[in-house]
């Protein structure tokens, strides 16, 4: 199709940042496994597990205990993030509430100095319907600036270039006034998403439910140009400009 | 430069919707110029000369009539487009106020048949120091629509596919909520638009104010990643989501 | 479930306004139907019959004429709204585009004096993606406003109370700036909401991406309070303020 | 009138949560008393007493502390809730400024748990000339995800339902953005109101500029439907969508 | 008080333009008369007389007719503007619907060139209330960019400079997104603006209201650091930048 | 020039809160100056000496330690301040990032009641480009209610009048959704301002990019009224109402 765009790029790094260990791979694995498909690095921070409030199916086992929910979360995410080719580096700050008190800020800073990333996925910053993404959203925004210094002249730490800064989509788009800017075209790799989103030990309806969210993306995707062999979408928002040499 | 898209693509069809006749020049040329540089053809539609209102210079001019600034902002456009190696389409609809009724509407919705834009450049929503560039921003959108259909389905009409839209900057851009998202490095064809701005014979200080535009537009992209050897850009804000094929 | 709000009221007058003749079937009928179902009187106006820009699969037909699918059209939208127990008011302004001159605004306000609804349903006031769709919706808050008067003082005209209005889904929601605040359990109308899907002649990928729309619009609304005895939704939002003698 | 909505329901639970002992009894009094008087139950939490910077005719008194006023201030609370028919919760947290830690986050969140709200009353999220407010309304809008999980699947720690949850209006609502919704006839509770108010020890005019908001209130009723039996008005903004069984 | 400015200017030119005869008197009246006051000129246009949806009490009288509710809103709105020592150009342009048709522009934009006002009192932008105020907002601020041209240069028409732009408040201004950034102390000139109300023969209700509305604007200046001795206040909104010599 | 506000007004105070030694010198020093240079008292508040994040220059330098930027940057800061006329208070909070703690909170109230401000200059509200700033305008704005009490009643501290609160402008200002609505002539002073922008020692480039800023904003200031004869402006935003005695 003449209209999309073809993009030939070296690799690059990825960093994306969850709240939970699930959260990247429901909304943001195909785009992950895009970019190390074509041999771009990748890392998964994952602010914490989502031991306490999002491991629902782990939590109806008789005697289950916050260790163990822990360590199979942690299992699982990193065989998701394994499928996908990328690092997985869990920051165990825990959930409900999840806080990024100075010392994680500092280690996410690290993070950034260490993988320099060319391309950011975060959390959206507004959901009126968790408590914990706004958090990792706004210390990831944080975190990016800290690492990057005032931009261009030299400081008293390491600084990294601005990496390209964009939302993964909430789980109730439109009540987080997410409006989607970039359908990423993710039907080359959806049958590495699937076995990402088994790999989570997810429950059966919520994995459904994010393969018809990227076939109702493709549908959307029509209006953006996208022709009928587009059949899986990942939808995103920009949060920084974008350089460009071509439109 | 690593963190820069490297963008590789068939030739494709560029439409720019300009209210007045130099409106294009100032602030999308070297958008014109790159895609056309590269093999890509373009149109401007300019839907008035901007003779009334917009032609500061001609009317100092003793004994100055209509029909001659008429002439004179024609020819000079038309040099422009020619510099840029973009088609010239005058609608003539007049200024100060432009109006677009319902069959210079249709007259734009030919045109939009006939070129079947990939990419199309418009004028801003909102301008509350203009009254014809809303007016113009308004017409392209809805012609757009009106030449695109339902989406996907068949129509009792010729349809395009969608395409991809961006509004060019205001003249005051912080008071338009022009908010730029993108950044387009001119620099390669930097002296193109030089020699586009001068066949506007435009003021030496308009000349001025748009190259320094473009030199602080510059600076600004560093913050999105730009090295030093951007040295002139242009900035655009994204009216319709991207479909994309990587980050 | 005791969270949900039981509303006991006497038979009341509900008015769509729809811009194509399908428009209220996709993403309102439900609301038609609970609304009939329980002794309400409801009118359809349909503005156009789409018979330009969204009769897709008429069109496909051979030899096909604008009468022809205007006559088809007309009867599918006047079978649909007869299931829904609504009267069916076309006035065939024509579409693609959609023009609702001084002749047709008061056609409206007549309407809107003959009907007096106390629940007004009609297009979200923007759409970037639909040309008619937002002319439809400043067409209906306009008249509203000029049947009701300034409100409370006698005019030189007939006058109404004012309706309660509320903005039905768009085809892409969270492109259009919508944000519904409204979920409505159709769960006990779906069975007619189905039969006037069928009548519409509509493609079945549409009949099904609807189906789906109101199982997702039921997932969303498990976050409003809605238990699994909901299994289907129609999402609106409020765009006046409502009276209320309890929250 | 035959517009209003009729509402009948089983009595139901309600929480209010004031940054200061005064708020709710200005601004939300009306709604309590409408609910208690139907039988339902509700809880006022006052995050503090306003001691420091709300208790200014208390502080004329010479020879004052801030023992004594915060002793006045709990009583004065108590007796106003009393006569709304609802608990008081005084949690003691100081203002100007306040600040709600983990601990008094924490207590929140089980005050949640404890009372189950369906309905949920706090301050709007805006408000630039008072410091404690928007701490008020983001402690109470956590703490309410906090006790409701991650929705739905079960969790290491007890849940409730999603309350409904509204926000009451503030001292300066139009330099608050606050956009009411919700129009609450408190006509034939107004007594109840008055008493309340008469509770607080509230300087005469403060009393009156109430008295007026909620007369202006129900004339900026009339254009929501409301007639002239209504002449006191409460008004409040949706913060939540909500779920209904008709429109 | 050496908190307000102290503003001394030469007298200046003000226009206020109204959709309806009393718009300005209930909203704008204040402004005037201090504006007049100190030697200042001021020019009222009246796009309607309001006489079909407006002049509710003269309606009430038997036998009425549309030429005698004109004549009669006329001679009241000419008295108000002389008491306020301004103006009074009535365009006779119609209401419920108010129309701008480009004769009626063309004008409008004559009195913006022969008035040349330094100062401009226009109706909000939004008013979900009322059909004809947006369409005399948008008509106000249309004329004023037709008159000034496109700033600076010479253009084939007379042209003004730019005037200062203020909203004057709607009637239901926090549902209207109105936000007053602007308190005038009206209380100097309260005695003019209340023979002004009452020239307009208007009901006591409304006179009520707004004098009711200036002693609340009053209390809210307490905020902006107004002192005791400001009783009454009309409330603005800039709709232009000011330039200015000192903060 | 008719059009300019000619303001004449007792002396006041000025309060400016800055994040960095640097930020006030490039964006609010002709404010300053003007304002001394009509015998007002000035402060400025260092929240931090911006050792780290924005002493480039410094950093260049071998063996460069942090205790010799912090010293070297007060130096320039208070000789920057001293040509302005106005006072030095640095605090030494750090930077990148800047936290304000409760202590430091508390220190900067009782800076308010010691300075009982009448214009108080602050960063802008949002700043994706720089952690530090919207850190240093939420103290700014939270230690101005606190100093303020509720407004009007007596309070068990002492408090000031409301200050008039301006953002002065960002150095990104059309991507932190500033939008400038007040322009100040600074023409006068701009010498000053030069001296202040050589005392800080700051690299040419950006005393250029400022001086250009400068002349771009005058440039702007003519759709405003000005004259040719403005030929430096500063551009702020109002973030509070202002009360006015005429428009």
């Amino acid at each position: 199709m003449r209209r999309r765009l073809e993009l030939i790029r070296v690799a690059r790094s990825m960093l994306v940042i969850s709240a939970h260990a699930a959260d990247f791979v429901w909304r943001a694995s195909g785009a992950v496994a895009l970019h190390t498909g074509v041999g771009g690095e990748a890392a998964v921070v994952s602010l914490s597990y989502g031991e306490r409030g999002e491991s629902g199916s782990l939590w109806r086992r008789p005697g289950q205990t916050i260790e163990a929910v822990r360590r199979i979360r942690r299992e699982e995410a990193e065989a998701a993030a394994s499928i996908l080719g990328a690092a997985f580096i869990p920051l165990d700050l825990g959930d409900y509430p999840l806080a990024v008190d100075e010392e994680a800020s500092g280690r996410l800073v690290e993070i950034f100095i260490e993988t320099a990333p060319d391309i950011l996925l975060i959390h959206a910053p507004e959901d009126p319907f968790n408590p914990d993404h706004p958090v990792a959203s706004e210390a990831s925004r944080r975190a990016r600036l800290l690492a990057m210094g005032a931009g261009g002249a030299p400081a008293a730490f390491p600084t990294i270039p601005p990496p390209m800064m964009y939302a993964f989509e909430p789980h109730q788009p439109d009540l987080c006034r997410f409006e989607p800017d970039t359908f990423l075209d993710i039907t080359p790799v959806w049958a590495v998403k699937e076995k990402a989103l088994q790999a989570m030990g997810a429950q059966a309806f919520l994995r459904e439910h994010y393969t018809e969210r990227a076939r109702q993306r493709a549908f959307q995707s029509r209006y953006a140009g996208a022709g009928s062999e587009v059949e899986y979408v990942e939808a995103f928002q920009r949060l920084t400009p974008e350089m460009r040499s071509a439109l």
